[in-house]
Parts: structure tokens; C-alpha cells; sequence
């Protein structure tokens, strides 16, 4: 295991590894996509820590593990189907190494699972080290934040290494970067280190000496008092590309118990131009470094654009997704009406709430798995108030190559049972539009569903409103209930490999249901089809609606097992979840195999 | 209104009003309960901000709202019916008063709702001034830290008041804590303090100038970096107690455009001795004062002790709730291994999986609408990695006095969709024991709910057991599957009244259900019975069990409707939401009206 050999590399052994690395990633990015920029900038930073901890003895805990790909490589993981069926997830993932203590792919929760295991290992009286690596734009997070802040006594041995490339929170303009930086700005330390670094090479025994002089010099001038208060000792800020700098560093703090904060400045994209240039367009890629292409997520952003022109009051919020969500054009457009709270969706819906509070009508664009994060405020500040505040869920269904921390299955059923709240899931982009306006126009909170990827037009004619709330396709005995984009399009095509006709029906409101169409079909045999756990969603809540009213109705519920989906292509998640065209026309034919 | 007319009060009559509120407050909460140290720390700093701002036009936003009683008497609410069917909410309430622009019952989104308002407000060009209320405890919640680290810049004409009784956090041991309060610590300015205090009358002219010369100073010995590096002016700290100092920094306050952040600091149940002397126990006390009984936070408390005093393994976490959850006795006997996160869900849910990796067995105790700001730390930090974490749900069901911000009618729902994840509701303390046991003999995530106040023992013999899920309590025709303590026993109630022998069940386990219990009766009419939301909730599972499997059975599911409860005691809730044992009778009956 590489792993292992490298911790009898020189730093220059290291530093040609380092370049044999980001050669790697960027062609395997190039092959299968991914995370391009942070993993770039953290290549030195990986190969220093491996090199001086003993994982995985010591603990490695990425938080999100968007800079994972040169720590799987040097840990005999094989990237060529990174993030396809079958391959490398790209995520850490226990259950492809134990280099990986946890799951990853979430901001803000390292430095808790950092605290949690430490404590742990401290009952066991073992005596491993437990570094947290953590990147700027996570640690504003809330999670993080009540982590970093909950006490101030943090364990010993537990080693915090912030990798700060500047990028995110810079751009959000966020306090917290102000008080991390405070300490970056110093450039009394700069000289200092550029005259140590210029003047002597590390391998003498006075240069040896002489960088330990130096560290303390520089702990002395960078004393920065914001991580110290947390209990940390702060050392830092660190080249995060001089790899003898790193190794030195992390070879002392090796040597002591006190819990240290470990500040590394990297560059985002480094040793990648294109990625250099410009590390948001290659912070997350395709195939060939492709933007993704969403159907929804772009008819969005130009619907909003179209609307905000007319109506001054619809302004944009989003988490740090102003790109994935579709919203650069609106950003451009309307700078002074887009939101961007950051990794922080709490945050985001609480001043949403107060926004529809103050009489502008927010749109809060966030992707289904995040809004995870803020289930308490979509309750308590906005739906009990009832306040007019439009979610736009995206990435909801299954979400291809991000894999099962990622996955939007949960939405419909920890939606559905807040009162208050309508949740619609529209069939194509057009009839997203149409959603938006008749949310806007009923002025309260509403939350739209939509996947990412292509999806084609479905055509239709019934618009949606008050009294058309679902929409019937196609005639036929046998009822088809789908709901959601992608669930309609495979019911369409099931309908067509079964041969057999089907009413089906585009069920696009989740809540309200359509009562009246429940009912005209009750004493058929209905079948109803969603892209989301099964457990409390969308055919559930057909379930309960006869069984509320004490019909017995003839119902089939067909949605996804209740087990998380690695990554594959989205298409290939349905089928293994058993909910292609193909399977659900042989469960309309009854040829399905329990 | 007395929030008018005290605009006119000199200092010295809103000093006796202060007393006059205070008596009122201590002889409602001693009638009604409530929450009382909090409430009579904030008297005069009511009082202050209501004679400077224009509320309701001035926005003032409490957080969690403990501290609302004396804003809500000078604004026109009687009490005498705090907390109780049709009178005052314990929490602040747009329903109730136009002077509440917001409900808040939970921590950490004032000053993101704030934010928010204040947004909307520029947009709309007003000129009115937003204040934020928010207690040091709350202020160290993920989302209030969010809103305070979002961004370097803060709305103009935004106030925080951080009303600072040093309790809650400094207990915690909060890094935030040390942050916040250095500036306290100051003696030159103390000193400085007293010496004007002393010398000059404020009424005069030179006193006047001297006050402001003496807030000059006080604000450049006190510079507060961790707020200033915010974007707030840092004012404070201020004796919260003196209403002079009070009114005069809230003028000069309000005559600036900057975003202060004002630090008040305050004693919890001042002027009343008990209360002073033992604020936690006053925090949120019962009629007399009393502290409410709850049969299963007891129970779990008293078995956790035992428990642990075999199994060296097990720990408890709990965010901020070591009282309320029963653990205090755990906490004395046990301190190394009580791990009390704070007002912080999120982190505490996160540091419980770290512990589980690291081979201790946490117990989580939270309750069930809090547990809503962990949700994606269950799902993405416990249950991908199936780490054995044992949440105890607490006041699950209504919650009776505390209202609509508090219902734990969500759980079911949310908690059920989450694969790997094991959801239980034991009938009583007897049984909440075995499922206890049985959880952590399972090693696996896994979820336990149980509702506060009084609860019976329901008797029973069949102990809960990987093959014996579902228990039969009572044998006839009809079946019942009654889910959770209060369920089970109005449901045998029912059965009672009705005069009707039904199969009676206590389901006990929601996840996994009780597959072969549920096949023996699927040709029989069923009707199910739960304290929760029926959407997604229990009786929704059962109702997906039938439909996932073609089976047309006759089911009828009776759960609360969707609409958010307001205050009463958790009878009246189950009876207004058509849960009663009376009620459930009709419906067995076919008594019944739609």
C-alpha cells in the first residue's frame, strides 16, 4: 500500500508523487467527473498527513471529502470507475476501506465525529490521533460551529487541519473568514519565513533548529485568538503546498497531546490551469469536465429570471448552490436579490422566513438532501406561520454519481407531514413553471420537487390550478398514480412495453392529493409510482386517504426500498431499486417476482 | 395599552411597573406554570426597549421566546390562563398580538428571521427598526451561529440584544461563553462605571454629557472583537437590571444607523429568591412550582443508572435537556459519562456517532421536536454507517402546555423513512425498559419514543424479542393496532365504552412492523390509532404494508390531523385533534361524524 511506503518518502520523493497524483485525478475526473478543484488543492496536505500519522491506526475524518480522491489513491482504491456502479465512490466510505472511519459527504459534522471518537478512544484509554480535515466553506456551517464552539476544552491528541483555500467564504463575504484570516495577513511573518526558507534546507541539523525557531515565531506573531478560545492551540497559517513546511509542522504537532487547530492555505485547482483559473467552474464536473446539464434546475433559473422582471419583490436564496441550482443568471441579473447564505440552511430558511415576514416573496433553492438540514426551521418559522415562502427542491429522486449521502428520497415523506405546507413535483420543465406561478399566486409555503439530469418534455395540456390539480394522460382501466418527473416518464414507457392501456395520471400536487380523481377511481386498480422511499411518501399518502375514508381500495404502492443507493447513474439506481419501465410494466402485468 | 403609555414614564415609574410585572409574573406561572427564572430576568429590559422603539412598528423578535411574559403583559395579554386551553401562549405568537411578529419556541433563528426582515424591509424602503432578543444559550445554536458568521456586514437599523445570564452557557463550559464574556470582565470599566454613577443625576444636563462621555469609554475598553469582526458595533456589557443605564443606551442606540449588538447582563429569577438562589430549577416550572412528573423520562433516567453501573460502555448525550430528560440523576452519579452538547442538535447527534465508532453506546436523549434539527445527522452521520446510536425520543405526542411550536406529531414520519434505522413505541415504563435493552442488544441505530406527563402501567406479559414484536393485549373480531403509551391506553378506554371486544394490540414496534402479526389479520377490519400526524405516520406504514402487497385490506387509520396544536393540557390536544378514548369508541362504534 502506498500508503504505507510513503512514510519512508523524502519531501522530494513526496513532491514528484504529489504531481503523479494530480496527473491521476485530473485524467479520472476527466474520465467520470467529480470534484476537481478542492481535490487538487489538497494533494500535499493528504500526502504530509499520510506520511506523519499512523492511519489507519490514527483516524482520518474527512468532513464532506470533496479533497478525498489522493487520500483513496494512496490507499489502494482504484478511481478508473470513480463514481460509477461498481467503482470508487467519491466519497469516503467505511465500507470501501477502513482508511474511511466515517461517511462524508455532508458539511459541518468532522469535528463533532472528531470529538464523539475521541471520547471514545479516551474511555478505551487508546491512545491513536484523530485528525478532522475540514475546509473553509464547511466550517460555517452550524454543525460545525456548535462543534468548534460547544466547549472550551477540546480533547487531547485530536487534531483539527482547516484547509483554507479562501475561496467560499471569501466570496460570501462571511465574518468567519475575517476571523480566520486576521492571522493569514501578517506579512511580518512572511518575511520572516521567506528569509528562514531562502536561507536554509531543512536537512541540517541548524536548519532543523532553525525552523523550530521559527514555528514559534511565527505561533507568537499568528496567535490567533478566535481558535484558542475554542480550545485549540492554533498553528498556522501553513504553505499547504511546500510539503517539507507541512511535514515539519505535522511532525510536532505529532509530538504533543494539546488539541491543535491547523490552519493550511492551498489553492483551489492548484497544478490545473484551467482549474486555477477559474476552481468554481471545475469545483464539481463531468465527464470531460462538463457542466452537468439540468433541465430543471436551468428552467428555473430563467423562469425566476422572467418573473423577478416583472414582480420586484421575488427574490433568490440559496446554500452555496447559486450554480448547481440554476441560478447564475439570476445572480447576474438581479445581484441585489439573490441570497447566498453559504453552507448554512438553517441560516437561509430562518431569513427566508423573515423575508416573507417583511413582504418580499422568497424562493429558496436548495437541493433535497440539504434541506435535511433544515426540517426545524421549514416548521417552526415558516409553516406555522404559514409565511409565503417557495422552496425549490432539487436533486430530488435519485442523484447518479453523488451516491447514497446525497440521495433525495426522504423529501416527500418528512415534507408531506408538515401542515401547512403544499409540495408539488411537476412532470417536465414546462409544468414546473406553471407550478412556480400558481405557488407564488396561492401565497404560501410551498415546496416544488424536481430531479437533476435531462428530462424531456412530456406534453400535457391541463394546466395545473386551483381545481385541475392532477392532470390524466392517457385513458384506461387500470390506474397508474405517477408522481414526479421521472416516475411519469417511466410510466409512460411501462405502459408502452406492457401493451396494456392505463389511465395514467400525472399526480403533480403530493398535498394537496386530488381528492375527486381518488375517488372517481376508487374501485379500480390503482397503481401508484414515485422516485422517493416508499416509507411515508407519496403512494402512502394515497393509502391513507382511502384508509381514512375506510375504503378498501386496491392499491399497489411502488417506490424505492427502504435502503441507501451508492452511486451509479441515476437511471441505474431506479433499476437496481426496482423501479425501471421495464420493471414496474411486468408489476402492471403482474409478472413481478417477490 | 401600558406599551404605549410607559413611552411617558420616567425611569423611576417603570422601575415600580418593573416590580408590579414582576409580582404578576410569579403569580401566573404559580397558577398556570411556565417558564419563570428567564421571564423575571428580562423585566426591565422589556420595559427599556418598549419605552425607546416603536414596537409594533420597530420589530421585536424573541428567540426561543422564555422571556416574552413581561412583553406580553404590557401588550395587552392576560395571563390568567397561561398556557392553557384558550388563553395566552407561553411563547411569543402572531396570532395572539400584532406586537409578535414571529412564533419562537425553538432557538437560534431570531437573528436570521432578523436578517431576513430586515432585507425585505430595504427592498421596501422602510425605516423601522428590527430588534433581535436572543439569551447566550440560544446564541450558541448552529443556526444563530450562521446568522452571525454569515456575513461581515449586518443590516442597518438591526439590534441584537443578547441577554447574557452567563447560566446556561457557562455551565456548558461554552468556548462562546469565554468569547462573549471578556469583555465583562473588565474592572477598569466597572470602576469607571460606578465612579459616574455615583457622582451625577442623569436628569441634569452635565450628567447627560457624562453618560455619554462614560459610554465612550466604556465601548473603547470593552471593544469586542468576536462581534465587531461580525459587522455589529459591540455595546455593552450593561447592568440589565438598571433601567436608567438601560433607556439611555437603547436612545443612543436607536439614534444610529450602525447594526449593534447590545450586551445586557441580566440574573435569572431576579427578584424572586427562590429563583435567584436555583434559576434551573425555576427555568420551567408546574403549577405551584412544581416540576412536572414524567413517567418515562423517570424510568429512563432510573435505568440508564442501572444500566450503566453493568455496562461501562454506555453514555448519555443530551442537548441542554439533562433535566427535563431524567438524566440528572445519571449525571450525578455518573459525570465523566454525561455529555451535555448545549442547545446543539446537530452536534451532539454527530459526536454520538463518533462515539459509536470509537465502541461506546450512546444513548441520546432529545426530545422529539428538537430532534427535527438533527435530522441530517441521523440520517447521513448514524444511519449510512448503521452506527448503533440509541435515540430516546421524548415528548413524543402533544405536548400540552408549551403548544404548537413543541408537538412532537412529526417523528413517526421522519423517523421512519430513514433505512437502518429501528423505530419503537413502548406502552409504558415497564416496557420502555425492555425496548431499551433490546435496542442495545440489537447494536444498531434505533429510535424510542415515548410522551411526557403521567403515564400508567398497561400490564401486559409478552416481553418485547426479535420474534415477538407486536403484542396482543385483548382478543375479538375487530382489530385495533394502537401505537404508543397514550394510544395503547385510550384505545383499551375505547374499547371499554364501546362495549365492543376488539383484537387489541399494542404495537409497539413502528419499524420493523410485525409482518406475520399483520398477514393473520389482513382479512379482518382494522383500524389503527396513534398520537402523531397521520401523514406518514404509523397507521401510513401499515396501510404500505397491505398496498405494497396487493392486499385490499379493510383499514382505517386514525391519527391527528394536519394542523399545528395550540396550547392545552395534552387531553384536551388529543380530544380538540379527535384522539380521544371517547372519540375512538364512536369510531369503532360507526358513531362517527365526518
Amino acid at each position: 500500500m502506498l500508503a504505507e511506503e510513503i512514510k519512508k518518502y523524502t519531501n522530494k520523493q513526496l513532491a514528484a508523487l504529489a504531481e503523479e497524483l494530480r496527473r491521476e485525478i485530473v485524467e479520472k475526473v476527466k474520465d467520470c467527473g467529480g470534484h476537481l478543484s478542492s481535490n487538487l488543492g489538497a494533494v500535499e496536505l493528504t500526502l504530509a498527513l499520510h506520511k506523519v500519522f499512523d492511519f489507519p491506526k490514527d483516524k482520518l475524518i474527512f468532513d464532506v471529502g470533496h479533497q478525498s480522491y489522493a487520500h483513496k489513491l494512496i490507499t489502494g482504491r482504484d478511481l478508473s470507475a470513480l463514481r460509477k456502479k461498481g467503482g470508487a465512490s467519491g466519497f469516503p466510505d467505511p465500507e470501501e476501506s477502513v482508511y474511511d472511519p466515517f461517511v462524508a459527504g455532508h458539511s459541518g459534522t468532522s469535528i463533532g465525529l472528531g470529538i464523539g471518537y475521541c471520547a471514545a478512544r479516551d474511555f478505551a484509554g487508546g491512545g491513536e490521533k484523530v485528525v478532522c480535515l475540514i475546509g473553509d466553506a464547511s466550517l460555517g456551517n452550524g454543525a460545525a460551529l456548535e462543534s468548534i464552539f460547544s466547549s472550551e476544552q477540546k480533547p487531547k491528541n485530536f487534531v483539527v487541519v482547516l484547509n483554507d483555500n479562501g475561496m467560499s467564504i471569501n466570496k460570501n463575504n462571511s465574518a468567519l473568514f475575517r476571523a480566520i484570516s486576521k492571522a493569514t495577513a501578517k506579512k511580518r511573518y512572511r518575511k520572516i519565513n521567506s528569509f528562514f526558507s531562502k536561507k536554509f534546507k531543512e536537512t541540517s541539523a541548524f536548519g532543523r533548529t532553525l525552523r523550530r525557531i521559527k514555528y514559534s515565531v511565527k505561533g507568537w506573531l499568528n496567535k490567533n485568538y478566535f481558535f484558542e478560545r475554542c480550545g485549540f492551540k492554533y498553528v498556522g497559517p501553513v504553505n499547504g503546498h511546500d510539503l517539507s513546511e507541512l511535514v515539519a509542522v505535522l511532525q510536532n504537532i505529532r509530538s504533543i497531546e494539546d488539541p491543535v487547530l491547523l490552519h493550511v492555505v492551498t489553492q483551489k485547482g492548484r497544478g490545473y490551469l484551467a482549474a486555477e483559473a477559474d476552481p468554481s467552474r471545475y469545483h464539481g464536473v463531468g465527464k470531460d469536465f462538463s457542466s452537468g446539464k439540468n433541465t430543471f434546475s436551468e428552467a428555473l433559473g430563467e423562469h425566476l429570471c422572467s418573473l423577478a422582471e416583472i414582480d420586484k419583490k421575488i427574490v433568490a436564496v440559496t446554500a452555496a448552490m447559486t450554480d448547481g441550482a440554476g441560478l447564475c443568471g439570476f445572480a447576474k441579473k438581479f445581484p441585489e436579490r439573490i441570497f447566498d447564505a453559504g453552507i448554512c440552511e438553517s441560516y437561509a430558511v430562518a431569513m427566508a422566513a423573515g423575508m416573507a415576514k417583511g413582504g418580499v416573496k422568497p424562493v429558496v433553492c436548495i437541493y433535497s438532501t440539504f434541506l435535511q438540514r433544515a426540517y426545524d426551521q421549514i416548521v417552526h418559522d415558516v409553516c406555522i406561520s404559514s409565511l409565503p415562502v417557495l422552496f425549490c427542491v432539487d436533486r430530488a429522486g435519485f442523484v447518479g454519481a453523488d451516491g447514497k449521502t446525497h440521495q433525495g428520497l426522504f423529501d416527500i415523506s418528512f415534507l408531506r407531514n408538515i401542515p401547512n405546507l403544499s409540495v408539488y413535483a411537476p412532470k417536465d420543465a414546462r409544468e414546473l413553471r406553471d407550478t412556480i406561478d400558481f405557488a407564488l399566486e396561492e401565497g404560501r409555503p410551498a415546496a416544488v420537487r424536481y430531479p437533476n439530469g435531462v428530462c424531456p418534455d412530456l406534453g400535457g395540456t391541463q394546466k395545473i390550478g386551483k381545481n385541475c390539480l392532477w392532470e390524466v394522460l392517457s385513458e384506461g382501466e387500470t390506474v397508474v398514480l405517477a408522481c414526479g418527473a421521472r416516475a411519469v416518464a417511466r410510466a409512460a414507457d411501462a405502459q408502452k412495453l406492457c401493451g396494456k392501456s392505463v389511465m395514467l395520471v400525472n399526480c403533480r400536487t403530493v398535498k394537496p392529493l386530488d381528492e375527486k380523481l381518488l375517488l372517481s377511481v376508487k374501485d379500480r386498480q390503482i397503481y401508484t409510482f414515485e422516485e422517493g422511499y416508499a416509507d411515508g411518501g407519496f403512494g402512502s399518502a394515497v393509502a391513507e386517504f382511502y384508509a381514512e375514508r375506510g375504503i378498501p381500495a386496491r392499491l399497489r404502492i411502488v417506490g424505492a426500498e427502504n435502503a441507501f443507493v451508492p452511486h451509479a447513474a441515476a437511471d441505474e439506481q431506479a433499476e437496481s431499486a426496482g423501479l425501471s419501465a421495464r420493471a414496474f410494466a411486468d408489476i402492471l402485468e403482474g409478472k413481478e417476482h417477490e
